[in-house]
């Protein structure tokens, strides 16, 4: 099987199906009501709150079952945003959050609220220092993942958490990439995650908001869950949630120690079996599972198309659903190359085979998406030199422009420069990081007719 | 089996079931993405879509699945209020919506909207004319029922809808009773329902806005389900949803006439078999499978009690869920006695023989909780008169404050009064139907120093 793409989503765990095929008739009835029925599954329900609590880490009564991990993200943020108005409308997040988060502060700008987007390293990590710089007086709440689900960096959460805990500022984390492979660390103060990323099924979301911490619900009341999940849950699919939690977590060390041998063997292979790739994410401090790659002069989504008729399912940042074609936010604000990325993540239970079968697949899929595209090759006739070459890709598509501009450096004599003219939004990222990767000199932009040119020197 | 709650949901149909065992395999993958598993997950959902559009009569893209029945109101509401902003912000709904309406109804006011709610009649229905005349210059929104959740009266749907078309406003209408049943008659605008009362899986519920109906989804922006219903639902939740919806539909001529004969025997037996009962709502515009009695002197949580001990699960508008202790809002709008409450909801497939037993079970529960509350039989003992009897029931609750007036009532003369101090809330509800019930005149309310004073005339 070459389902590689677990940060989406992964196949029911074992445990998961059969927790839920069972309770189908057990927990089917209201837990508000009192007769028999109802008691069942009040009873189903405040186990399955018992044991993820436990995993988590939190009290029973700090955890509520939501009807999706972003139903999570969406309550907790407006719920302590407004629960802390008094403090300010200020709200810090990181700028590779997953939409959820980032959308949901779009939302508390829409409102008039005020949103800083801490930066991140070329791995994808905020500072911690950084992020504390960014807490102020009137700051009502901080988010930060626990770990990104596009390179898979892990953030320093303890030490965020430590500042946010000394400047008395509530701190969000989004676990939903990691708290199948262990408990969050350090004093947060809400958490989100999402059960169909660690085996659980789709439509269940965890929302923790530990005591003490201010918090108000936002949209019309509802009794249920304590007022932070409007609507009647899927109980199947909670009893099934909080069972699978518990399995993945019994799992969790062997399983990320063997899944981190297969992700290793991607990130040291691929360079050296595919030319012009970089691998992105931080090598070490990361999730076990997730490897991240963009390949030179390839466009994600046909490389994609390639991939999945060879048989392996995975995602790329620069196409990374069927109705987005912009470059992920999060490979733009590491500053990386975002054409013909691929992002890599395992889900448990991988087979070796199946990685090194991935490994035999990919050198003759991006090749051939370099062919069609009409990408550079080694050795490119000579052509007579000129000192100011331009190249016109405007109205053309990403990795166009790359491809343009890597079959002229050539043309040019070391300290000449080529202008790219260029139109897609993800030439703006891509040209700086073909330059840092050859060794050449990004210039600069400058507005043109119809979008910027980019100016490149030739240095070698 | 005796779970006659079906108001508040039922076991899964077997089809539903089924459907959805089978697609935990198949539906597992985020159906945004473009590699097979997605794929194949794509193909589950728009056929689900496709099915379920079918059922309710309109077009695919004009039907999302929602968390639930209330996320499907709550956004419904709110997107509507806000797609009409110009028009104005006043909002109309039926004085005896269900909770998710009327919730989403106060979080409107909160918001500084304006709210008419339209009263009802005794048997819990608008006069369409009422309802037209609620309709203003200003009115964003008219909220209708498609039939009572807790009485089982049908609204005069079409005819508000005919009434909303031609002053240009959209109407919403909670079907969650009646889907199931079949469709939904007249020109509506947006339409809500939730899969858990036909017999699918709890957690899905549908939301329908029709071209044309001007809508602005409210909070963070999320790409699924046309931006109406944020976070990755349960794919298989929702392929059996739709599965189930034609499966009832395709049975619900017949069973509808099968569980009808069933509760107009109920309606029919219950007031020879119990003295002093009030069977409430429609007796013929109604859902099949409901029907709601209240039963003078018995608190109705006591009652609710000795029937699940004898082996039947119903609920109560006098104590309708373990935090909720206030009489119902619906009884009260419809100005019927609301102590010893009971709503029996037949779920498709009801057996004869377990109505009859329920039959022969009532009467024994209810005498056994009057005897308990010293309730007045029949034959008092005749004491001295006197013109005017004061009754102290302050601190007492429902339904003692009728107890001790049907206890003196006979011990003052024609014409003479009795004043009944109480501050249970319910009191207000249930002397004035006593006196409608029993053929007395009431009087009037006055304050006193604890609650009021409920004043009765003796008129025989």
């Amino acid at each position: 099987m070459g389902y590689f793409d677990a940060a989406s989503g992964v196949p029911l765990h074992p445990v998961a199906r059969q927790a839920l095929v069972a309770s189908l008739d057990e927990g089917w009835a209201d837990p508000g009501r009192l007769y028999r029925e109802g008691r069942r599954a009040r009873m189903l329900l405040d186990a399955a709150r018992e044991a993820a609590a436990e995993v988590v880490g939190c009290r029973p009564d700090e955890l509520v079952f939501t009807s999706s991990g972003t139903r999570a993200v969406h309550t907790g943020v407006a719920g302590a945003l407004a629960g802390r108005r008094r403090a300010g409308r200020h709200l810090i997040v990181s700028a590779v959050e997953h939409s959820s988060v980032l959308h949901a502060a779009e939302a508390h700008e829409a409102d008039g609220g005020t949103v800083t987007r801490v930066a991140v390293d070329r791995t994808g990590a905020v500072a911690a220092d950084a992020y504390a710089a960014a807490l102020r007086p009137d700051t009502a709440l901080a988010c930060l993942q626990s770990a990104n689900h596009e390179v898979g960096t892990e953030q320093p959460v303890a030490r965020v958490a430590e500042a946010c805990r000394a400047a008395g500022v509530p701190l969000l984390v989004d676990a939903a990439q990691s708290l199948g492979w262990g408990p969050v660390p350090g004093g947060w103060s809400l958490l989100t995650a999402s059960a169909h990323k660690w085996g659980g099924p789709p439509g269940v979301g965890l929302l923790v908001v530990r005591k003490g911490v201010r918090f108000a619900v936002r949209g019309p009341s509802d009794e249920r869950e304590s007022g932070r999940a409007a609507g009647f849950g899927s109980l199947p699919a909670i009893v099934a949630a909080a069972a699978s939690l518990r399995a993945v977590r019994a799992e969790a060390d062997a399983e990320a120690a063997r899944l981190r041998r297969l992700t290793d063997r991607i990130r040291a292979r691929v360079p050296q079996l595919v030319p012009d790739v970089e691998v992105v994410g931080d090598p070490v401090r990361r999730l076990p599972g997730i490897v991240t790659f963009s390949c030179l002069y390839v466009d994600g989504e046909t490389l994609l198309h390639e991939l999945d008729r060879e048989g392996f399912s995975v995602s790329s940042g620069s196409s990374c659903t069927s109705s987005t074609l912009t470059p992920s936010h999060v490979l733009r604000a590491m500053g990386v190359l975002s054409e013909g990325n691929v992002r890599v993540s395992l889900p448990a239970g991988t087979r070796e085979e199946d990685v090194d079968r991935f490994l035999a697949v990919l050198p003759g899929a991006v090749a051939g998406v370099r062919e069609k595209l009409g990408a550079p090759v080694a050795a490119e006739d000579a052509r007579p030199e000129s000192d100011a070459v331009v190249v016109d890709a405007v109205g053309r598509r990403c990795p166009i422009p790359v491809i343009e501009l890597a079959k002229v450096i050539g043309d040019v004599p070391v300290g000449g420069t080529v202008r790219v003219l260029a139109d897609d939004e993800a030439a703006r990222l891509d040209i700086p990081a073909w330059c840092e990767m050859r060794g050449q000199e990004y210039v600069g932009e400058e507005p043109a007719d119809r979008g910027s040119a980019y100016v490149v020197r030739r240095l070698g």
